[in-house]
């Protein structure tokens, strides 16, 4: 299974950014016990398994888990304050919409790091200075995949993109109006997409 | 393959909520040829399948794609004026997590039907007014999977919750206030939950 980390970089103490005071985890449950786990696929993009959990009350029950490798998404602004979105393809969706740039990292990738790469390669930008949001579990009702979020603050030009054959990209740059009339359009439909946006915008993402 | 709803009711017309004109979307590229499609796994909780696909330039790559039906999630706000979340065990990720209500669609059924079952079953909740909110796509580098999300208000306690026995729910309501301090600390890192809650407090989500 896929590591579970929690981001306590964002806003770390006991307070929030209006000195609210954070409430605390729920009391956690005990885990269900696991009688059988069946690996139905393996492959280096999804592994899919069965476990048979023993529910409280003595009932049995299927639960899937599909297993996919942490991921990343970066909002990267450059030096003159513009957003740079990427026009993707996705074949599993059939559609090509404004996401930000994203993708897997690559086995036991310092989350950072991998930041730098995918933006460099969907984008051709260089980061001026790199800070973490909040990551989120897209589906955390059947995967453990986690998604580490970044705002790349002074990003640069610096080369031409070379994504991966199999990643069509268009290249543009978006005001912070513009970004959000597309999010309150409901056009930023990717998820993690829109989700580390609104972080980087409630994080007071200037104009 | 699930249908990939588009979320025209949140702000229809040519021009955002201040007035800013929409960007329009990105000039659709051509879908990659499909040159095989193989079944990897069915049941009702998940199907997979890998296809082969013929990209740009003549080389062929696979790509798994992960069927999961849509889902739905909801910003319950009660008559008072707070947010009713559940602290949610997750098998998957092994936690429990303050987490706003969500759930499957049953095959056929209206996403708002849905909002209102699932929110009914997890809280006791009945609905005054459903309003939509932008849905999104989790995975959509992996998955057509789509959640609906809707704003609930004037929320009212009708029954006691009667969870699925797999849910293992506590119930807690949270102020807008210590609501956005959970999602500026971090604690939010279920992707629906931290989505749905941010674009209802984009929407003017009032104290």
């Amino acid at each position: 299974m896929a590591s579970v980390p929690h981001d306590d970089n964002y806003c770390a103490g006991g307070a929030g950014q209006l000195g609210q005071p954070i409430p605390p985890e729920p009391a956690p449950f005990p885990p269900f016990p696991v009688l059988n786990s069946e690996r139905i696929y393996d492959s280096p993009w999804v592994g899919l398994r069965r476990d048979t959990l023993a529910l409280p009350g003595g009932a049995v029950q299927e639960h899937h888990v599909v297993e996919i490798s942490p991921a990343v998404v970066i909002v990267p602004v450059l030096e003159g304050g513009t957003i740079a979105f990427v026009g993707q393809f996705r074949h599993a969706l059939q559609t090509t919409r404004w996401e930000l740039p994203a993708g897997r990292l690559a086995t036991g990738e310092d989350p950072g790091d991998g930041a730098r790469r995918e933006l460099l390669e969907e984008t051709g930008l260089a980061v001026g200075e790199l800070q973490p949001l909040p990551g989120f579990h897209p589906t955390g009702g059947i995967s453990p995949h986690y998604a580490h979020a970044f705002l790349a603050l002074g990003c640069r030009r610096v080369c031409a993109p070379n994504p991966d054959p199999s990643e069509l990209l268009l290249q543009r740059e978006f005001t912070r109006a513009e970004a959000e009339a597309l999010l309150d359009a409901g056009q930023l439909t990717d998820g993690f997409t829109a989700l580390a946006l609104m972080y980087a915008l409630r994080g007071g993402l200037s104009d």
